[in-house]
């Protein structure tokens, strides 16, 4: 198997799993974030940056890595690994995603989905196999199926037809996948807030034995609460040694409740675009650096953070350049919106050691200002 | 005195000099080519990336700087050094070119220049003791005075005007310098492309005994040969025991014909912006990373080049972030040209060492193609 998992323990206040993901280029503890990207590239940060705020594993995107620079090139560079100059663990997603959020310009059918694509309007289309061939060549270390991603809300009829779709194409993902040797295929358990059909799409993904299990669908605009309790009864029918990838969630709250709920691996956009927009994650809440406020406050974004950007610039200094438009406002900014959340997946991992990850979450949701009435949930 | 000036040894074959200027933040070796960090950053890089690369010294602009954040806010923090992380020599510029630029938006007066901002439209103030006064705050190594920057071609009796006033605005210059024991006050000889006028700045500006000399107005249009032959006259008239600065000059053939002709120092926003544009300096010449011929070119921008770009990631790869717009392209070409002109620079220095400036002259011209019929100066 390309992707082991291995338990080390388990949170005895919380549920939430302590443990190793082993992969062809190293292994990771988890519950574990991944950054984005999606362009063969963590928006403004190199590989150096990555490692040493202690990221461990990204997360690339299929559909935009096909339209540019096409995954032939990457597979002639020797694979995403060696062309982007990243040796640890990659994950990549199925493009599907993607492609279903081009709501107007796709049609979905049972062999696949035909699309134009958002760059040259293109026709295109993107099945089960087009998608472990994109992967195959990309070489991550773990591929995601190609899953049906329904809208939020959806009716029990179409969710229901769309889970068994999903199922029919992992199935179809299984026998398309050429490096099962040294890439892990993970499956996608979808069904939206319905039990039963989470039941369902994880029987029969299970069934398949594959390396790996995400959970899709989620994140998409329902309120917090169905997230966790979709989550709730949804790991619980994930096999145990294997790891479990809730994707698109990277709010700090989210990833702390995740993880209370047995989820062992999460990716989201988020971190790094709020970055870009000056709209920082700091230990006492979210802090907005382009506000006139910061003019003159020569402190660091987070006085209790050690990371690059802390130790080294003030709030004056970055929201001048953010002001200014200058990319090393983006650098460091990136660099310490995703250095909090690794912090934050360590602080998590630490309280699972402990057994007291229910207590961690209050400590932290009540610094976060996450128990405030209209708390935003970043 | 705040600046001073180490003269090492001349070149025997061409009169190049070899000499290290001391500074409040440390000494560096010359000729030496200045890095421009216009907004207290220089595009895209970090203080550790400069550092890395080779560069000594830096170059902000004092227009940019009180224009955004404001030179006060600058002097809050603790000077430019602090607030921008970075605790090698800085030279700041007078904002005297930047105002005169604004051609249509500005009105000269023997008190200085009244013009409206680039950004807000606002009208703003510009003069001898309001440039000192900027820079103080500021806190550079190395400060340049207010001068009048004439346009090219000027006509003999408007540049003879300018040199007389440029000489008075130095004289009120010195007289508003507050920190001399800490900041050393270059001033900028003007004159065009006249002999006569070159010789009269010179000898009024000598004879106020700045710790350090600039020449100003070259690289504004004309030709090359004419800034060549300017240099050969005007170079002589400096005082010997201190630095010599030409400024807005960064082209790898000018940066060797300047130093055979006894420039120490030299800035360019050159190697930065046409980096951004995926423009690249090799040692075979000129390389336009865009270009559909190197899709899937997976060797290095330059076989010859040890830096950081070149060592990890190919033509291939930096054409695709610099097409998808992804600043991670940007920090590469802007890394690798700026290591290419450091280099470039040690080579020189080098072959003054060796005696041998001129044979160094022809085997890089020859390799990278400044020989050939009409070609490109960069």
């Amino acid at each position: 198997m390309a992707i082991t998992y291995e338990h080390i323990k388990t949170c005895k206040q919380s549920g939430a799993r302590l443990g190793i993901v082993h992969t062809p280029h190293g292994s990771f503890e988890t519950p574990m974030f991944m950054p984005v990207g999606t362009l063969a590239t963590v928006k403004t940060m190199s590989p150096e940056d990555l490692k040493e705020m202690g990221a461990k594993i990204i997360l690339s995107n299929t559909y935009h890595l096909w339209l540019r620079p096409g995954h032939e090139i990457i597979k002639e560079a020797g694979g995403l690994h060696k062309f982007m100059n990243w040796d640890r663990p990659i994950l990549t997603d199925s493009g599907g995603f993607q492609v279903f959020s081009l709501s107007d310009m796709r049609k979905i059918t049972e062999e696949g989905v035909e699309f134009r694509n958002h760059l040259s309007g293109e026709k295109m289309f993107l099945s089960p196999e087009k998608a472990m061939e994109i992967q195959n060549a990309l070489g991550p270390d773990i591929m995601m199926a190609f899953d049906e991603c329904p809208p939020y809300p959806a009716e029990y009829d179409y969710m229901k037809a769309s889970v068994e779709r999903t199922s029919r194409w992992a199935e179809r993902c299984l026998g398309a996948h050429q490096r099962p040797h040294d890439q892990g295929l993970f499956a996608i358990v979808q069904g939206g807030e319905y039990e039963e059909l989470r039941r369902q799409s994880a029987k029969d993904l299970v069934s398949m034995d594959f390396p790996g299990y995400a959970i899709g669908g989620l994140s998409v605009g329902e309120p917090k609460d169905i997230m966790n309790e979709v989550l709730e009864y949804t790991t619980p029918l994930l096999p145990h040694d294997k790891p479990r990838y809730l994707m698109g969630v990277g709010s700090p709250d989210s990833l702390v409740d995740g993880s209370i709920r047995g989820v062992d691996m999460f990716d989201c956009v988020l971190p790094t675009r709020i970055a870009r927009n000056g709209t920082l994650m700091t230990s006492e809440g979210r802090l907005v650096v382009r506000n006139a406020k910061y003019a003159r406050d020569f402190g660091p974004i987070d006085e209790n953070c050690d990371c690059y950007t802390c130790k080294n610039y003030s709030r004056a200094y970055i929201r001048h350049l953010i002001k200014a438009n200058e990319t090393f406002g983006l650098r460091l900014t990136t660099y310490h919106n995703l250095h909090f959340l690794l912090k934050l997946m360590e602080n998590v991992r630490q309280a699972i050691r402990e057994d007291r990850l229910l207590d961690y979450r209050e400590e932290f949701f009540e610094a976060y200002g996450f128990n405030k009435p209209n708390a935003k949930n970043f």
